[in-house]
């Protein structure tokens, strides 16, 4: 047998997708694993995005779209922008992406080449490092150490250290749900354009913050590239539409390589989401569980041994220190969901230096699911 | 403003689509374009499919799947192996794509490193050129010249020049319509094996021959990646859903980059899928519709001065010699959209050298479309 097999195809798994795949091995063979591992909401889509899909259904063709996206979603997300945020974005600088997946694959296609450097915080999203792998972009993991989030003064060290073509950072971030303030995401912006390097900002987990305002990151700079879907506030994870904001000059560029590499995102997906900004009572109602399922964890997870490693201002995610119990959180990871029937994620996924001592849990489920995970930890451990 | 734009992104455009969004642009302008632009059934998915993506609707959340797809999604793929080629697959060589277009670049990920020379058909489908480029992979352009399709004297002579890491190839092919006989694509298998070099088979057109049967390359080599679609045939454009059947040391390699990439296909697009395969009496009326336009087109085509330059034994296109009407095929393209309001694609997307000579009309319009899209060209002319 001849088979190609590439070096750069060598990469990382995505822990989390394993669990997941582990997690659904199990429950088709009846076990009631409850999942903390991947984030996503266990919320359907909100009512008027559902309605407006199966609309679509009963009237004809679901066929391909502009590659940057439907005119009218473009339009929507652009008005989101003037009412969340008062920034006024013109449509032509939406694309739409099939999730936040395939806008960060287009931003490091579209911003960088093999050999550029690109600093991410470590702990971070892990398909930042996966796919920049991939890709031939030098990866530059910023460890956070006791910070709670990448600042102005960890970009200027690695850029002196040897020059970086880009930054990539979130907030709320992944996996710590850290908030960065608004001043200081500021001076990250304010910083990065002043010594050349091109920002991209990661704003999932927007609207899933609990005290502060979101801030956004084009607030601050003209050339920022920002990413965002429908996946974690709008509930739409499965329907794999997600959007950017292009400065002008990278609005092209995007769009050729998109054509090619994704033709358009899922055009039913795409009218749906186009209600999702209509249904903010709704998806008000589905953070409050988080914040009741955040209070709930924010005690437990102490009391299991689980201390918390970040603050959790945001997002849905608990990021634990369990050196009390293990000092190999992947092999911990695979035992509580074969024992216990839990579900997390090892902090592997998030950081290759430090993560064998963290792990995820992601709260985005139901209360009682919260409840009965915490009761199966307890009896497991003991 | 600081915008880091990187030089790889710098790919051809996919014509097709520039044409796609300027169509559409007129459409929305109340101007009744005829697209024969963009290969794409004019069809909606069968009824069936419509109808489990419905329930699927009401029935809760459409989330993430496994990296590779749904688990019975998977099984209907490989049980079509069985009952469409008598070949039998393990449903653990299949992996569920968002679309071919992910299925491409997950193969060249996995299989090619940057600076690999990989051989493809020109004409032929842009996308294959435009993704290789901007993975860094070393395109090799076989000029078919008069030849209807790639063969293996064409590859041995390629890999002669200086070594192939691949060779990717589509039968029906894409613009061109050319079918590989059996015996031809054993042949080309068999001597790339031969030789070493990786085999991409894209069989995207299947069941859509006018006179022979189905051949697939996996029937004659074990190290075969086959890419395939639920676009096409099955009139799911819009879902983005296709898929990958794998030779066994390529699936965990393509199920890592999966995760990191694309997480998963859109899930109610899987679900649907899985019922696509037992829609053939619909959608076997519809390719009687293709073939009805066919024939039209192999009649009206010649006479209003556009020679076929390829068989249109397969696949929903008419490739047709346009040097009678012009040496420019990218601007009369746009001259016909904007004069005549029919969409129909320049040859440059199919082929950078000789493609300013040729255009690529769609027939998977309606039949009426296509009667009134020649005499709305005739008129044009005149």
């Amino acid at each position: 047998m001849v088979v190609s097999l590439s070096r750069r195809g060598d990469v990382e798994p995505f822990h989390a997708m394993d669990i997941l795949a582990e997690a659904n091995r199990l429950k088709a063979q009846g076990v009631p694993v409850i999942s903390m591992a991947v984030g996503q909401p266990s919320d359907p889509a909100p009512t008027r995005v559902l309605e407006v899909a199966a609309n679509a259904l009963k009237n004809g063709r679901i066929g391909y779209t502009d590659a940057l996206g439907l005119a009218s979603l473009r339009k929507a997300i652009a008005d989101h922008y003037a009412d969340h945020y008062g920034l006024e974005i013109a449509p032509g600088r939406i694309a739409v992406t099939t999730g936040s997946s395939a806008a960060f694959n287009l931003a490091f296609l579209a911003m960088f080449d093999p050999g550029d450097r690109v600093a991410i915080a470590a702990p971070g999203y892990p398909a930042y490092r996966n796919i920049m792998t991939a890709l031939g972009i030098e990866v530059v993991e910023i460890e956070l150490g006791g910070d709670a989030y990448l600042h102005a003064g960890h970009i200027e060290a690695a850029h002196a250290e040897k020059p970086l073509k880009g930054v990539l950072f979130a907030s709320p971030a992944n996996p710590t749900g850290a908030v960065v303030p608004a001043e200081e995401l500021k001076l990250i912006v304010e910083t990065a354009e002043k010594l050349g390097i091109g920002v991209i900002s990661d704003e999932i987990y927007h609207r899933l913050a609990y005290d502060a305002p979101d801030a956004t990151a084009l607030a601050y700079g003209s050339g920022v590239t920002v990413i965002n879907s429908f996946s974690k506030y709008y509930c739409m994870t499965g329907w794999r539409v997600g959007w950017m904001v292009l400065p002008e000059p990278l609005v092209r560029q995007v769009e050729r390589i998109a054509q090619s590499l994704y033709i358009s995102a899922p055009e039913l997906s795409q009218i749906a989401a186009t209600e999702a900004f209509h249904a903010t009572q709704e998806l008000e109602a589905v953070k409050a569980r988080y914040a009741w399922n955040r209070e709930l964890l924010m005690k437990r997870l102490p009391e299991l041994g689980f201390p918390l490693a970040a603050p959790m201002d945001g997002a849905f995610y608990a990021f634990c220190d369990v050196t009390r119990h293990t000092n190999d959180s992947m092999a911990f990871a695979r035992k509580m969901l074969a024992k216990a029937h839990v579900a997390a994620t090892p902090g592997r996924d998030f950081d290759p230096l430090a993560g064998h001592r963290t792990m995820r849990f992601s709260y985005a489920g139901s209360h009682d699911e919260m409840v009965e995970a915490m009761a199966r930890i307890e009896r497991w451990l003991k």
